[in-house]
């Protein structure tokens, strides 16, 4: 390029930093634009990052390739590429397999279960990248409902009526997945969640609230190792390994009293790092949604139960504060929660455990 | 990323560099990733570099810019992303004014014209990225025909009869037009060039020969900067500039003799560097094409007259040569050509005089 | 058909029509719905019947042959079948030239006419039958306009600025051609417009009119039959033969004052049979729409002149009224008009000489 | 329409049948074209149809409605109009569904079933007709193989290999379904065969033989109504009442020595007034295909069992004899046949009773 030979005789010191670019960027990122040219090549390298980090625990020295491939991969993957595109069932069946197979959040049992998740009351969403035209990147399923739902069974029961969507008045998110493991780290659920709720709003008219149902999935993880030296924990931990505890009303009462209080601390204190110890709430919370509502038993599944001990959370979605509420949360990590949950919250066991030890100090 | 730290307490080597590339990569790429993230954000991107190169000549200190521009958008339209298209009269007319608004070479007349060169015995094709619609990234055009052609003027006549594709045995590539100020420097016409080849032969079989009829930008200016102190040269030169002085016999035949073995001489010896300098032909002979042949009034057009003498010449692609000739040009900047050049090339005013200049020292 | 047998049995009467209908269906029928099985068939047809209906004149006897396609036509071409398209600029060319050819109110000059005709502030749509996917069978221009257009050579001027279509008012049908002669008889005009006015008041919900700006192509011819024994017409059919009279204005204002009364007449009073004479009265009020508005000089063209003294005419769409005028046109051949069509009517050359006559006798 | 009155001047005897002609058409046929020209209403009116056939035996005075639709139908779903459109994965699911739901040969066990039917060894092509755009009109089913297929189990079987079709030599179709109980009498099936086949023959130039595999409907009840009075034939259809009998080795031999002879005759020489009295028979011979081949334990369903005795009959479509052989069929009722089956034909125990019978005589 005579242009920088050009430039370099006006100003040096820019030159010098593009070539310092150049000479660092290591050979391997031209390597892999070079098989990216090939027919299929993103897809190939897409997939080799996929294994390169299967294997990454044994062979940490593979952390610079893994960082070029992370690099233009992320680069590539911009939202600016990406195609976002209504999932319904028009939708080719060779797409509608791959949900079936990727679905991580509530399983797709089937060719009838993904059926009913995409009727009328039902909408479900992808992005799609040009070269990887029949991949979902990531899709989204949503609930066109009368009221906020509290619980995931009803939404994903097979006979359940279908309802006109013109009346709904909430859209609930129940379930988001990222489908290429070779894409970790490269992130596009809230730019998902946020065109797919302005999207709706434009459809839909009287839909007011845009809300998820979420799953707590590192509560009774921490709730565990909380327990030690704390019997009162330790005794309902004991509880929860009862099979469907939760069927007797007495029982199910008290539980439900002390797992509401505790849930609500998790999600408001224990940290990782500076952010919320779980992940979901760190994605949402991010996003600039706020915590609103926990659900007692809203998800009863086998593994909402050994995760969550059967709660799920709403995490509410106003277009208006997104920005407001992402910004407090990036600048000063201040979490945006209804009352009820700091109420919830300091009546809980732990945070009774620690004004007092706090008072015993 | 918590695997780059994993990373590090095992190798920090690997880790410094990867820490290295993000410390030099400047803040402006990252800005670039996200304005294109921006609905219409690649065109955005690619106008902004546009008017970068414009205002290059009188801001040098913007190079560090361009750089950063050229690097990414040279990473987004990497091949692997662009499309091939075929352009005819069923495309939209939208994306056709752009083509009659384009076209570098041959200038499109108007809608007649474009018209012909859309029709059977004619083909167009173009590269078009996902993320700019209906704008062309590059086009080509070629005509099918019985033998190499030699002169440009018939293949543009708006009046030509159509001929039958199936009976044509050469497939010649006679404009081939980068359509992105914005992108230049980012090159895709070899790849167009191969592809087009490739897929007409699969569709003509009986397609033996795939040639350019290209001009010779640089020949005349050339001939204008040898011309001091040779009086021959300047005598030839002037006579250039008589009006239509091809239409007498007597004196174009005269003028061919010495014009043709000239542009033989121009297109093997003198260099830019180490490489040709005639700019078409370091494209095509970078590609691994053949310099095959020079058509005397191939192209009497006034600009063909004023850049190239009305000369033009064909490069010959021959699909199994072009790697091993590439090849050959890139490490040894060895020019294939037909035996005729030499012969002409050495039979040259310049080079007798070379060789004269040489006996005498 | 061992059903008609069966039911032969138990009603006689039923199966003998059945019979009878067969009986009579010419085998001429039959025979093109196989030629209609070819590929291409159907453009066949429509064909043959285009070159039948042109030697009509000399061969009578081809009316049954006529008869028989029309019929077959008439329900292929079923509105069910056709699809309503926009015409744009991206459009392929293959279709926009056929506009340019077809165009059959007001000539269309090229590209860039055409191009003026399909941006923002205009819209053209057409009906396609999937036998003939690139063929357009009828197509309607509109302007979208802040007031009722009353004269068209603003609407096709090449340079006119376009206008925000968000601002317009207007929904001006400026031209409806039909593209297949071999579908004479076979009416869509009416659909058209219906459907169109429908979409457009959709889309633009500051649309308040929808009307036409058309000719009254027999009015002059009618002048001059009126004009035998009328010498105050005879004089005035004169002046018109005068080339650009109507730049004088005195004389243009004179000439106004007696034309437009007696174009008022002529669309009112005159007839063909039951109807209007003029065809495309006949046309508009046949679907309901009301004459509305006399524009003197609308169009000043030759062939505006030539046909209707350069006079144009709105008719005005309001889809709320169209069954009922149009049921009053069916059963009584009534007329819906404005007002002032009846005052000016009344008083004009010819209506005064009948009243003078009728007093007389 | 003045046409018609003009040409009555000239001659009156053609313009009297035309007149004769519309005044037999019910205005009912008027009325359905209408219906027709509302949004789905082609669909409305399939529907329409196939309720009245299903009320038909007690409603026989409906003959005359029903002869109607049938005429507009048949016209309207004209093989000019109908598309023919490759089934594969990437086919909306909900046309998929459909095919699941309206297979009437070989029903389709979901979804797995399905996908094994449609991978790449198979081939599935529909009609589909514009108006009615993800409803199958009707579907055919072919399986790509090495040698014509004599069993149809191993091709249903849901684990079997996938083959590469580029090796196969036969084209077997062993499934061919309408879709439309309303359009009952509109047929299709033999273009389809024949297109199909075309379609195939160019894509893989391996293939030799395009053949059926298909069932023999009628010849378990053809025999059950011979049995009467022939105590042999009486006593192999005890046989076949035992479950699984073909499983004991002894006994099916002699059941299929006996069973192979008697539907050779089957196919051959018993009539429904000039044609085979077995509609599948009826189907292809009809169309110009050729009885090919008898498969003993074709079909071991419960439904194969009990309908054909576990027979199935290969029919080839030769293209090249289709017309002959249609034209032989359709003017004399001549049946094609390999040499084979007039043996075993003449072999069989009631040919040989009727030998036997006429010799008596």
């Amino acid at each position: 390029m005579g242009r920088v030979a050009d430039a370099y005789r006006r100003d040096p010191s820019q030159v010098n930093l593009v070539r310092l670019q150049r000479a660092v960027e290591p050979p391997r990122q031209e390597l892999f634009r070079r098989l990216n040219t090939a027919a299929g090549g993103t897809g190939v390298l897409v997939e080799m990052r996929r294994r390169l980090l299967k294997t990454f625990a044994e062979r940490p020295h593979y952390a610079g390739i893994d960082a070029d491939l992370a690099h233009l991969l992320g680069s590539w993957f911009n939202r600016g590429f990406l195609v976002l595109q209504r999932i319904d069932w028009r939708t080719p069946a060779l797409v509608l397999e791959k949900l079936i197979q990727y679905e991580a959040v509530h399983a797709i049992q089937g060719w009838p279960d993904l059926r009913r998740r995409l009727q009328a009351d039902r909408r479900c969403y992808a992005f799609f990248h040009p070269a990887l035209p029949e991949e979902p990147i990531i899709f989204i399923e949503v609930a066109l409902t009368r009221g906020m739902s509290a619980r995931v069974q009803p939404l994903l029961e097979l006979d359940s009526p279908v309802a006109d969507p013109a009346s709904a008045n909430c859209a609930i998110f129940y379930s988001i997945t990222n489908c290429q493991e070779g894409l970790r780290g490269v992130s596009f659920g809230n730019l998902l969640i946020k065109q797919v709720a302005e999207d709706l709003g434009r459809e839909f008219r009287r839909l007011k609230t845009f809300a998820t149902l979420s799953p707590i999935p590192g509560f009774r993880k921490w709730l565990a190792a909380m327990a030690g030296g704390r019997p009162q924990l330790a005794e309902l931990l004991a509880r929860l390994e009862a099979p469907r505890w939760f069927e007797d009303r007495a029982v199910a009462k008290e539980m439900q009293r002390q797992l509401v209080r505790l849930c609500a601390y998790y999600l408001l204190h224990p940290k990782q790092g500076a952010e919320p110890l779980d992940p979901v709430a760190r994605f949402h919370l991010g996003n600039g949604a706020r915590l609103e509502k926990l659900n007692w038993l809203g998800d009863t599944s086998v593994i909402g139960m050994r995760r969550s001990a059967g709660l799920m959370v709403n995490y509410v979605y106003r277009l208006e504060d997104l920005e407001r509420n992402h910004e407090a949360y990036a600048k000063d990590r201040r979490i945006v929660a209804s009352r009820r949950f700091e109420v919830l919250a300091r009546d809980s066991l732990v945070a009774r455990g620690e004004s007092a030890a706090a008072a015993l100090a």
